[in-house]
């Protein structure tokens, strides 16, 4: 492929987009209805890179990310984009008076739920299947209703912004994973790299007293800092887990094959799930 | 209260509908729209109980519930539910012939990914905002579309059963927490108690290499199992996290009291979301 050809979950509007506007210089684009059809398209060689929500998301589910990566697909991250989350409340252009009903989607609708109770506690709330649809509903619907969505939405729906920054958490970012079959040089616009990381996954041959102790003492030891573990369902049944674990280092020939080989000795599987650079991108407000 | 009063996450035909009617004897039922005004309800005195998605939840995102136990009300997890995910291809009961699109939540899509790749490759997909309200529409709409719902959907809606266990992953569980804030005795049917566990969120000083190792040895020299381990940002910034932990066991006055001293010797908080009996539910796959 000569150009860069960027799957990513759509529709427009989404903060994935968002992300992806952020991150690439040049390229083609296409969006895909979920996770999986996007990760998919991959592992076709439809697209030669998907970006994909991998923590904190508005649209998808993050757990499905994973587990995608880990049952279904051999695929690297390759980088790693952290965006934060502004949702606005945004109003047809001819809008004035009172706002009788509020649409977005449900996660979106949580994370402002402070914000309507106390603005606009007599509204209509309904929940719409992204954040990108309640804009699309508000811009036909006119004067009358509002939707929480972002600036992107907004500016693809013709939106006047009522109210910037309504979520009810600062610091709340979403992380993506920018994921490839066969890892090549992105072109990619010059944002910070925060740091390099690695995220690997390791099996444990059974539930046994002790046994995440004994895994994170091998990278303890080595003074490998833990930016993130969790434990994840193997699928095989209740009670059998799996933990991926971000390492806040690249991978290296010496002190990772060290953890793989000392983990192995206790039964444990390792496996590199990529080691890649995280990029941070702001978003600015919008003004009113 | 003399009753036991219950709010979940709703709407009608929700998997949160189905544990609760799953588990609890007797009592009055209240849906609301979001997670964060369930838990708000029961901080009010509206209900005396939640039941919310916890971990791995169609509807819902399962870090908003921690998230909100965490930073926002003063609850406890009194028990914890597992309920197998099994989802069913729905039809209008006059439905003969092609199927032309597919109605349901982007989460439920995506579980069911793989079969519509399959089976139905040449169906539209259309998001909805939830499982339930996909079957509505297919309802509404007749013949010719089909939703992706769980059976009392279809009970509710009148459909059919055109595929059952239509799902990609068979031991696809999701949890609910089960929370009050002055813990009071629970009116349940007769289910099986798999094991107590308790849940402790631990909020590490600062970010510093083996950290979490030292945490984790805390619970490890004493023999604790620990079933789950997730870390979760605590929304003052990036990079700083805290621990949710599930522990195999009950709460006890020797040895939870002595990890939280060895914990807070170090720098550490501990707090206890919970101690509390875990339930499993089954549901039975429907004939079609």
């Amino acid at each position: 492929m000569t150009e860069q050809r960027i799957g990513y979950l759509g529709p427009k509007g989404t903060f994935t987009k968002m992300a992806v506007d952020a991150l690439f210089e040049g390229g083609e684009f296409v969006g895909y209805e979920n996770i999986p059809a996007c990760l998919d398209a991959v592992e076709a060689g439809e697209i030669s890179t998907a970006v994909v929500p991998i923590e904190n998301a508005i649209e998808g589910s993050v757990h499905l990310t994973v587990d995608y990566l880990v049952h279904h697909v051999n695929q690297s991250i390759i980088a790693e984009l952290t965006v934060p989350i502004k949702q606005h409340l945004l109003v047809h252009p001819d809008h004035e008076g009172e706002i009788k009903k509020v649409y977005s989607h449900s996660h979106a609708i949580a994370q402002c739920h402070q914000y309507l109770h106390t603005q606009y506690p007599n509204a209509e709330v309904e929940n719409t299947a992204s954040t990108g649809k309640a804009a699309e509903v508000v811009a036909s619907e006119g004067p009358g209703v509002a939707a929480i969505a972002n600036h992107l939405a907004a500016e693809q729906n013709g939106l006047r912004f009522m109210d910037t920054d309504i979520h009810d958490y600062d610091n709340n970012h979403t992380r993506f994973a920018v994921v490839q079959k066969v890892p090549t040089t992105l072109k990619v616009k010059d944002h910070p790299v925060t740091k390099h990381k690695t995220t690997v996954m390791v099996t444990l041959p059974k539930d046994y007293v002790g046994a995440l102790h004994q895994v994170l003492a091998a990278f303890a030891w080595r003074k490998m800092n833990l930016s993130k573990i969790e434990s994840r369902p193997l699928k095989t049944g209740l009670g059998n887990y799996f933990f991926l674990i971000d390492v806040d280092q690249p991978y290296d020939h010496v002190l990772f094959p060290g953890v793989q080989a000392e983990l192995e000795a206790l039964g444990c599987q390792l496996k590199v799930l990529g080691t890649y650079p995280s990029y941070q991108v702001d978003v600015p407000s919008p003004v009113k």
